[in-house]
């Protein structure tokens, strides 16, 4: 064990370089105009997958490819026949767009480093984190120390639209991917000595709601009075949709929501958290949440109703006196344990007929789903990755539920039949989907110890 | 008279070109990357003006630059010394933007006939409509027929951005500005054998509204449900702004409104109007307006509330899961007679203040401003113009008040001491500051008849 964390040691600064490497493809999965980027990067990854000494392909989907990559072994590893465990290492090549660009310090995919911080699109949402699990293994085959398990990482390109073609590539793979549970480094630590296993998360649901008015942008005077302004109808449709309480105001949407346990509100209780460096972190006026629940329970463990745009007519410099033809508002909603994202469209579907005025046509898109996750935190591969993650930072770990989705975790479960270890390495302040997203240098190494001890914790089972 | 009208019909295709040339020109007042452009058509003014026999000459101001013409005269002539009559004729060279492009069936500055349509932004705002009178003095001049008055052309380039220069330029050039009554065609007719006096317009007031929410686009996974939504607060806000009676919802909006008479309405009834045909041509599901009125009165002469446009957060392809930094509306409100757009403004500051929750931040910044205008519709001018425009179109006009603001009328009526006659040569359908702007070719031509019939009529005095 002490020659592989010594070569994590030796081997920092070309690791570093290397995850500036990578975060300079602008792997944006959702813009039509970044597809030869994310091909590029894929092509990167694969590059360097074999580098490490492992055995990687790339998999054409419907969508964005898949790296899939092998650790060295003589037959091809089946779960239960007697041969060494096997676990799944799931991450992800695509980033969030940039937008607004002018919001960042430096651009957003040449990568910049202050103090332990590397600032770049992507560094912390995904690639930074499962770079490190990546190294972590390089750092067994270029010492030549035997990995108590078979590895495969599957690295895709789709996690932030939805993870589209995952499922299908799963059950294309199955047997070869079959495995005693998977690990994803794509969730957050509170505090830097703070690492954290993570047992629940939000899902989620989108909608995109065009409310449609004339058939052309109106002159504001010469018709303005005698119809509905498509914009006015949008806000009065979104207004209903919250009430003054924070609670989502849709028939239904609180249905299934599992309770959360005194347990579990006395652990989350027990987390660090200063609500005036928060707000002040946030940059708000004042919080603001479903009442009743904390803020560590609203945005882990409450579901939520979010617009992510609102456009509507003019938007440039000046006026522009009209009536526009339409409003659109995008919408997400986080989903908790047990709400069902189809179920939640369909109800938010209907919610809005039953709302919309008969002076604007309504058009809702249902866009990407994702389940919620809740697995138990005492599981025995719970407290192996618990251990790994004690080694690795040199401090007790926490138990937490996260807000944040991650559409494949079900989609293992119910495919793979495996559960997932989420092990996250992202700071609070990493900037995840915002400008100036960075990745702390430190967690970077740490996180590469955590993925040495990690194999040989839950391989002991 | 003869003379003159044979010269306007044999010269109309060249005329017809004149004015295609003009329209190329991308003259948007609001847009600062068109500032050259503005230029170079205020240039092409001053030359056109000198080339029909006028002395003209480009003014700077701080602004856009404004263009002046007189007719030829011996001395300055001055109001009420016993010379001929003056009267001014306003006009602008500046148009709306042509924004969204790609619902133009041609390039908005590239002029399409079809049928006796022109299509081009200004075609009929205001181009079209100011060129007609400057081609009826150009048949007075160019057949060297006495013109009965002295004219001058004041074509500004601000009017779609609040005519900011033009009260200083007024003042600077009141001597020489003085006039008998302002004539301006930039209102419109109800249909093509209808021609009409406009005896009131709507006034304006607008606003930018910014709710400021986090410091920057958070992710919603993440912070959701921890803090207030920009975009949701925004959306609230306005939806408290407007009734479900179609009644603008902020303290003291309705207080100065002078109602219409009994005599007004019944001549609004009388106008051509066909609900479903209306209805149909908007392009709506449904008409909606303020209870209580008719589609008329609704669009012409009660006051109203605008969303002009919405943006927040991320409006490309695709969806981008955040909490947006913030949201922002453009509103005008059309005002009536009596109401200020000061007052309005400030009662909507007070209003938006009051709803406003702590969770966000809320900037007001104010727009432009114009007073609503009602003058007498049976005074010695209205009845010359009325037959001035009876026998140009060779039918009975009528009179009408219109929804659209010129926000410079007042300014006539205050620093020139003059009333404007409104004689309007816009069709509904011609598309101002819609896409696919139009102008009438047979209203063209008719419009320089009665430019030349209205000299006579108003110069019997």
């Amino acid at each position: 064990m002490k020659l592989v964390l010594d070569y994590l040691r030796r081997h920092q600064a070309r690791f570093v370089d290397e995850l500036c490497e990578y975060v300079r493809f602008p792997s944006v999965s959702a813009q039509p105009q970044h597809r030869a980027d994310m091909k590029a990067c894929a092509g990167w990854l694969v590059k360097h997958c074999r580098q490490i000494g492992l055995s990687a392909q790339l998999c054409q989907t419907a969508g964005h490819p898949i790296v899939i990559a092998k650790t060295p072994r003589l037959a091809a590893p089946k779960s239960g026949e007697g041969g060494k465990p096997h676990f799944v290492v799931y991450g992800h090549y695509d980033v969030q767009p940039p937008e607004p660009f002018e919001l960042w310090k430096s651009p957003p995919f040449k990568p910049r480093i202050v103090g332990r911080s590397l600032f770049a699109r992507g560094a912390s949402d995904n690639k930074g984190q499962n770079l490190a699990h990546l190294k972590a293994v390089e750092a067994y085959l270029k010492t030549g120390t035997p990995l108590p398990c078979d590895l495969t990482f599957v690295i895709e390109g789709e996690e932030e639209v939805g993870s589209t073609s995952l499922a299908t590539f799963l059950k294309q793979h199955r047997d070869e991917l079959l495995c005693d549970a998977v690990v994803v480094s794509d969730t957050g630590m509170p505090e830097k000595k703070l690492p954290a296993l993570t047992y629940a998360l939000r899902g989620i649901a989108a909608l995109e709601i065009t409310v449609h008015g004339p058939s052309r942008d109106l002159h504001s005077g010469i018709f303005g009075g005698s119809l509905d302004n498509p914009a006015m109808a949008l806000s009065q449709l979104l207004a209903q949709l919250r009430d003054k309480n924070g609670r989502v105001n849709i028939s239904g949407f609180y249905d299934d929501v599992q309770p959360l346990s005194a347990f579990e509100r006395k652990q989350m209780a027990r987390l660090p958290f200063n609500q005036r460096e928060y707000q002040k972190f946030l940059g708000v006026p004042k919080l603001f949440g479903e009442r009743g629940y904390t803020a560590i329970e609203q945005f882990s463990s409450r579901p939520t109703f979010e617009i992510n745009g609102l456009t509507s007519g003019y938007q440039g410099e000046g006026s522009k006196t009209i009536i526009p033809a339409w409003a659109r508002a995008k919408i997400t909603m986080r989903l908790v344990p047990n709400q069902n994202p189809h179920k939640i469209i369909q109800a938010a579907r209907r919610h809005l007929k039953k709302l919309c005025p008969p002076t604007v046509r309504l058009e809702i898109e249902s866009g990407h789903g994702a389940e919620p996750y809740l697995v138990s935190p005492t599981s025995p591969q719970a407290k192996a990755a618990v251990r790994a993650l004690k080694s690795a930072f040199g401090c007790e770990p926490v138990l937490i539920r996260e807000g944040g989705s991650i559409p494949i975790v079900n989609q293992f479960k119910k495919i793979l039949k495996a559960d997932t270890l989420l092990v996250g390495l992202a700071l609070p302040d990493d900037n995840a989907h915002s400008p100036n997203e960075k990745f702390d240098l430190d967690v970077f190494a740490k996180g590469q110890r955590m993925g040495v001890y990690l194999w040989r914790e839950l391989s002991k089972g």
